[in-house]
């Protein structure tokens, strides 16, 4: 069973993946280049993966057989256990608890393309909607309170040796420091000037225009203020909602317009670079921590989308800080210079 | 001028490096290989870097000429600019200052040696007295409040080209937010035990024993309980001190020793593998802002070292979460056995 530990001084949750273990010698070689043998996520090769946990598929075609468009499983190597309670405790001055979660793979196209930037404005909103199909489900298991869809993309990112366009799913039972940190920040704003810090940003990117990349159909993508890394994006919803599985399905194909164009500017503009994006939405409303429950509200939420062009290093890790050598305003300029 | 710009949901500041700006096109390339030509860091290669701000070198021998055993320069390609004031402002919504602080490069060696676990003991003490000195001179300038020590070995660490053991010191006009958790949740603990955490984490750790690495002299060397990387490590005084550079130092070759054991294991064990250290200490006491001067009391200064052996991807960035394949009880099983 894998365990979640909290750092006593941080009060960070790390997964300790017990049963991932690796040992040192797999450490000690690199790069091993792409998966070999049979891709198992194309299409025809459903055999070769867990059991589905949902598709959109062709009316009259079987669970794990052919004719899907867009197919959920479960990770081969999940890192936390489905199955199970949280059974917190301590460990001395420690505190840990069971690894229990959630965590799928969302394949997100029959065929072999490696690039969500490839695939059709009408395959996205698919898989948009397969996002919130799973989370919704998901919400309904009340030992959660967090689903964080995200993806890796190219090798440096973190992807995977097997080059088939997919994302990834994992439910939490505890809420990300990090999303805590975004909901208490919005709500620190919303407490002093009654306004969203979100439809502040993007009020002011639209007037300024500087940062801006895209602005279409109730969308903005930006390269946000306080870029970390070259060419980081952000899209966010123009209309405030704190929610993206409850967000108005009609907008599910200018969003996926908005994703597709923003990310085949990055691989036109800068010869497909490995990236991540992850979907940041307000925790489940459940009745604890019942504190979360009333600044939801003040959330929206958003895509924020990371070039892995540059190392993090010693400095970042010490500090906190990030370093950027591309100001966001010149990444803006040349993103909206390439043709999407 | 570089900039400092605070995130404005997370208050998290970057520095936008402007003058280091890199073109889009410059990171259409990868790893390019070693650097060409003559190392500027060697002896008898001082004319090839800045002029030197500090030396240890045998009396009668001149500033900028060879005869030194480690040699302070400023960053060629600095992240921040020493001349300036700060300058604080707004931009619209957002919060923006210049970039000012110091970035120096700290030469271990004269010797064309890459990692400082190939160095004698005797010369590690001199480096960290080199650190002590930096720190307490960058502390009179009355605009800094924190000074970073760090190394980044390795490319894929983030470090650079030039393959001759260096570290790093910045300073800094704000706390950085990484910091101010950790004394944060430093003083919180204090505040409900009466007793600092890091005294209670060596404690418990020297009980248990399990994530125990080296215990000589006055430190310890453990894998923390809730490890974000594989084999990640952190050396603490076993004495409460929260400030590194007012720290004994007739302590500082038994640190040297510990340090230069820990990193031989690495090196030995996972066949040299990048790795960033930061050493975490308690910010200056400058009569502003007020309150850190109250609590850096609870605080305990230590060294992280975090090897590089797995990639941060969507989830890290998404959450806040680390996933470690490698239990630290396993890790530090591994690292005892192995001879350094």
């Amino acid at each position: 069973m894998p365990e979640l530990r909290k750092d006593p001084v941080l009060g960070r949750w790390v997964i300790i993946a017990k049963e991932r273990a690796k040992r040192p010698n797999d450490f000690k070689k690199g790069y091993e280049g792409p998966a070999e043998g049979e891709c198992p996520f194309c299409e025809g090769k459903e055999h070769l993966t867990p059991h589905e946990i949902y598709a959109v598929r062709s009316a009259g075609y079987k669970k794990d057989g052919p004719r899907w468009e867009v197919r959920v499983i479960p990770s081969k190597a999940p890192f936390l256990k489905i199955e199970g309670e949280l059974d917190r405790r301590a460990d001395g001055i420690y505190d840990i608890m069971n690894g229990i979660g959630a965590h799928e793979i969302v394949i997100e196209t029959p065929e072999h393309i490696a690039n969500i930037a490839d695939l059709s404005q009408d395959q996205i909103t698919k898989i948009l909607q397969t996002y919130i199909e799973r989370i919704n489900d998901l919400e309904k298991d009340k030992r959660f309170n967090y689903v964080l869809v995200f993806k890796n993309h190219g090798w440096l990112s973190g992807g995977g040796r097997v080059k088939h366009s997919k994302s990834q799913i994992i439910a939490l039972p505890v809420n990300p420091k990090r999303v805590k940190e975004e909901l208490v920040g919005a709500n620190r704003y919303f407490e002093y000037h009654e306004r969203c810090i979100f439809c502040d940003i993007v009020k002011q990117e639209l007037a300024s225009k500087e940062r801006l990349v895209l602005d279409i159909d109730g969308f903005v993508a930006i390269t946000p203020f306080a870029s970390r890394f070259p060419f980081e994006m952000w899209i966010l919803p123009k209309e405030h909602n704190c929610d993206f599985a409850k967000c108005n399905k009609d907008n599910l194909p200018h969003l996926a317009d908005v994703l597709k164009k923003v990310l085949t500017k990055l691989k036109v503009g800068l010869n497909d670079p490995p990236y991540n994006f992850v979907i940041h939405t307000a925790p489940f409303k459940k009745p604890k921590p019942g504190y979360w429950k009333t600044i939801n509200e003040d959330y929206h939420w958003h895509i924020e989308i990371i070039p892995r062009l540059t190392k993090v290093a010693g400095f970042e890790w010490g500090t906190g800080f990030y370093i950027c050598p591309v100001p966001p305003e010149n990444a803006a300029e040349f993103l909206r210079g390439v043709k999407a």
